[in-house]
């Protein structure tokens, strides 16, 4: 095992706002514990294209395109366009940052999108690179069952630790912090380090997870000088029920107590009469929760400084094949609340 | 079709130094026109693992430690590794990344990763964030035309477009300017944007990124106020033979006429006898090729001013056989001679 990367805590130099944000989720999620946050659910997972995968990328493309509305950016000024999903060569991304038609960076972090996209667009734009950037992800139980799992027509038993693919889009747009009014800045962060602590089922990935999540936890901590008294909420993305139990043990051997300060997008999106087994996972899952309903609370004052950690287990099923084992990362921001 | 985005130049408030390089090749790689100027030359296509991914993800990996060795960096100090691949969930950074246990972000850009990861550590270097960001790549003939085509095994007769992966790895490490000595700095560059002109021939990859490099070159020398002129050199990725055509008459048409001053990786890297039709590509070609052969031109002083733009097919096997199109991208660097 090589020895563990020091922290590196990354400090944005000016404030990156969230000027707006825009989440399209699925029927099952609207009928969920947060379905009445959503800006939009669709009743038909094909939403009137011919493939579930062309609806992925819709979903995508609106969610992008209605957040720009919102912050009164026309895509032609936008500076940078980050996103990524789940499907091989993050088609869902590539196609609607074509019909966006403007610079885009895709990237690669499975589950850990929506982090990955805020912790890096806020170091771009903080930096003064661009005036606004907008970070975007999704995922859709349909494509991802079947490129990672069995057929969707198989009907296979889940097992208790299966997580439900979240169908959900989400886009925050970053900027420069407005003159006045209640708004949530990105003031930093800490990149994840690639964790593998040798799990190989491909139905747990909440324990794949959670030993990248509890790593980068200790980093951030470590890297800031804080404890978990320094937040109000420490919000993960997809560990699930299983997973989050994992987490609070993993870091509490490292004296970190989380307790009921985590809130995990996944363990929470669906309720328990929805059969999730062990909760929502995809890339959309933390980002339609979080644009939903954990930035909304925090503008109405609930919580001042949130960390926002998207989880992502990287499960390929051709390295599971070869008999690889799935490691996970987990990137780190830093939310807070401006009056 | 969308209006098209505007230039937004990329300027480094800092150069960007590229402190040291390390490249590694395959056996016809080795045998090809730049064989001699290879750091390492591998004579076997799975270099002792079990499967040809595991031999991919082993080159990234061997490319970015003897990068940092070369640098003098520990891996524990990096602040950033940013690194991407052809691989589904690119499985050959991350599992080189879980190896280097440093703090990662993968990114997918198809052939153009070379340029992204270029692009933005420069970026998040010069801001301040980091001191030090590896930016690597690679790709392998075996893995990628059996992801993308078809068995290896079949031996399909290839038709004259076709390129050839590139078998190869890449790592450059970015930091500060040394005091002294002749270095080549990243002092900006453009963003490409996803463009698509509908071709669906998935052996005709250089006819779907010469739009997407044409565009960009286009953006890019408006943004700057720069033309042609103002470098010594101008080199894409892997547009091919035939892509080479496609972009020389595309940005004719904007009045922007490259002719001797284009060098694309792809059709230089294999000579005329080793019948690889179109010439090379992957992520690889473009990597192998500037670690070994252009950076090492600049250092000895043959060019002063270079824009090095990789360039990526965004083909998915899945979308095209849903019937869509192939959309391209491209990225553009400034490399700059110091001395």
């Amino acid at each position: 095992m090589p020895v563990n990367a020091k922290p590196h805590p990354v400090w944005l130099p000016k404030e990156a706002a969230i000027l707006s944000t825009y989440n399209i989720a699925g029927k099952l999620e609207g009928e969920g514990n947060f379905g009445k946050n959503y800006d939009r659910v669709i009743e038909d997972d094909l939403w009137g294209e011919g493939s579930w995968e062309k609806a992925e990328s819709k979903m995508f493309e609106q969610a992008v395109t209605l957040a720009l509305q919102r912050a009164n950016v026309q895509a032609q000024e936008l500076g940078l366009l980050l996103g990524g999903d789940l499907l091989n060569q993050i088609i869902s991304a590539n196609y609607a940052a074509r019909q966006l038609a403007t610079p885009f960076f895709g990237v690669y972090g499975a589950c850990s999108t929506m982090s990955l996209t805020m912790l890096l667009g806020g170091m771009l734009q903080s930096a003064g690179y661009f005036d606004t950037v907008a970070c975007a992800t999704c995922s859709h139980f349909a494509t991802a069952e079947r490129q990672f799992r069995a057929p969707n027509e198989l009907g296979n038993q889940r097992t208790p630790t299966a997580q439900r693919t979240v169908t959900g889009a989400a886009c925050a747009v970053l900027g420069c912090p407005p003159a006045q009014g209640p708004h949530v800045v990105i003031t930093g962060g800490t990149v994840g380090t690639v964790i593998d602590m040798g799990v190989t089922d491909i139905t747990n990935m909440g324990a794949a997870m959670a030993p990248a999540a509890a790593d980068t936890i200790a980093r951030h901590m470590n890297g800031f000088g804080h404890t978990v008294n320094d937040y109000d909420l420490i919000v993960t993305g997809d560990l699930g029920k299983y997973g989050c139990m994992m987490l609070q043990e993993l870091t509490a051997e490292r004296g970190i107590f989380l307790e009921e300060k985590l809130f995990d997008c996944g363990e929470r999106i669906f309720s328990d009469k929805q059969d999730a087994h062990g909760g929502g996972s995809g890339c959309g899952c933390s980002g339609v929760v979080l644009t939903s309903t954990i930035l909304p609370r925090m503008l109405a004052g609930h919580y001042q400084r949130v960390l926002f950690m998207a989880t992502g287990a990287l499960m390929s099923p051709v390295s599971s094949m070869q008999g690889e084992t799935i490691p996970g990362v987990a990137h780190a921001v830093v939310l807070e609340r401006r009056a």
